[in-house]
């Protein structure tokens, strides 16, 4: 259930004409035409931005305004599994009739089966195979068509809509605000960057070269007389744990200034920015929305264990370092873009 | 010797006027002042670039319009040694004080006796060596601020002058010609990531994230109570040949359109955008001025085996492939910055 809009409201946003603002009905109205979080209820979460654009644009270079977002439960649905994991699994049936040898083969065995218990079983190693057998073989730009193809018509098993759809609004217009107050918006997933970068410009309005992700190795080759990037079963880097603050080193050389997450995955990634000087945004998404997305994590007792998970641990961090967590339920007028 | 500065000139750059304003004083006075390359001599190479920019931005996507440049030998000097191998050397010295087994213990033993022929025979893995033992063990941060203090004051063997004056003019007035014209331009380096990252954006306008280079591995560590990533003796990745391509796509997620190198540690990289569709610049500098720089590759009769060399067999692809050479001594007017 929504907070009352106005009980949380601090000064700082509109200063001293906030108490009169509020019992103008012209001022209120232009208020909300100009909120740039229109999808955010009033709360310490949507404070916690408007407070860190404010004192960022006065005090950070432009040139070091970087953000980096999370994708997987940061900026869409990771629930019931990763979309990357059910285009692999889907992507599995597809290629089926050239591999006849699945039929008898584990883990193909068990997905060509569809037994979803079993699935939910499967190893890292398990992953591992599906994953390289999808993803690797082709080049680069076949790689990017298959996956464009395959979410112009794939829908979510429970919303029963297009993942594309499945993106949270008030995170888009967190990237959007930031944008508009000269931050650079990177996505830092955990999951395989060029699967993100097919979709990442059209969806989120960043583009290939602003998504960091785990990435399998790719070789020099000439096919057909030309030389192209063949994608190769073989992870190059984990963009995962203390993968995430490397990996934006690696890609970015600078510290960003703002970062968001929802999971253990993601939390050397906010100690690391939380380590730097000056204003610093550290915040997580809390899944407590059973009724309108998931609830997982605290709310929903998931163990301390996998990825994708937001432990007891982390929330007794976020606690402890004062990172702002943001919950689904309280915090978001609406969950998802469309 | 600069060639006729009107010879060369085709029709496409001024279109039908070139005639009469050749002949107005006038015309040929406004021309020069408008002039986005002022320091190259009218020739192919220049032409090549003009007529490339021109259909570029009628025929390129805003957001596609990018721009790879080695480093070394294509932006700035790196004869006799690259400057980040001066760079070790140097700070071999400098940290001999804290490491007194160096005396006895090769390469280092070399390095402190100052024996410049027994140095120019280092074997890659004594390189390593020296390397790993300048470049790892600190925080990514400390050792900007180490390669920038030693930029500060470290001298050129034969100029005497600092090295990040020893960048090439016409270079600068390239990339700022493309960037002018909407090009995001990047460095593809094979030397260190983070030792150009410590200057490119203040000597050639390139920001940290736009610098692509061979790495060391960083690691995850708390330091004083915070993280840091610091730097480990091991290469992450090597951004030469066949890297060079594949950290192009790794860190942009596009093939450019156009690329700029020296040596044979380019090639791929330029036989890998020749492949795309499209107007596609590939340029190479042939140094091939000794009075004013160098003069090396088949000007100079190098043999085919080390990196930063101008190959016979490198010339003879740029020739079969229609890439535009550079020669330093007939189309640049004017070699250094400063």
């Amino acid at each position: 259930m929504p907070r009352n809009a106005e009980a949380g409201r601090r000064s700082i946003l509109l200063g001293t004409t906030t108490t009169l603002a509020a019992f103008s009905p012209y001022a209120r109205a232009q208020a909300q035409t100009t909120d740039p979080l229109p999808s955010w209820n009033d709360g310490p979460a949507k404070h916690a931005i408007l407070d860190f654009v404010r004192i960022a644009t006065s005090q950070i270079a432009s040139e070091d305004r970087i953000a980096t977002f999370d994708q997987d439960g940061t900026l869409w649905v990771e629930h019931p599994v990763y979309t990357q994991a059910m285009f692999a699994l889907e992507r599995v049936h597809t290629l089926a009739p050239q591999h006849p040898e699945w039929r008898t083969y584990e883990p193909f065995k068990t997905v060509l089966a569809n037994d979803e218990a079993a699935i939910a079983k499967f190893s890292e190693r398990g992953w591992a195979e599906i994953l390289f057998a999808t993803h690797a073989g082709m080049s680069q730009a076949e790689f990017l068509q298959i996956v464009t193809e395959w979410l112009a018509t794939a829908k979510h098993p429970r919303f029963r809509r297009p993942y594309t759809e499945l993106v949270y609004q008030p995170m888009l217009e967190v990237m959007n605000y930031l944008r508009t107050n000269g931050f650079k918006t990177y996505i830092a997933t955990g999951g395989g960057q060029d699967f993100v970068r097919a979709y990442a410009q059209k969806v989120y309005g960043v583009p290939p070269e602003q998504v960091i992700g785990s990435s399998i190795a790719t070789k020099f080759e000439i096919k057909d007389g030309k030389p192209e990037l063949i994608r190769q079963p073989r992870l190059f880097f984990d963009d995962n744990y203390t993968g995430k603050a490397i990996g934006i080193d690696l890609f970015i050389g600078k510290r960003p200034y703002a970062a968001f997450g929802n999971s253990t995955g993601d939390r050397e990634m906010l100690e690391w920015i939380g380590a730097g000087e000056g204003p610093r945004l550290k915040m997580l998404v809390h899944h407590d929305d059973a009724e309108r997305e998931y609830a997982y994590g605290p709310a929903g007792g998931l163990p301390d264990t996998s990825v994708g998970t937001f432990s007891r641990s982390l929330m007794d961090e976020a606690e402890a370092k004062d990172w702002a967590v943001i919950s689904m339920k309280q915090d978001w007028q609406r969950v998802f873009r469309v």
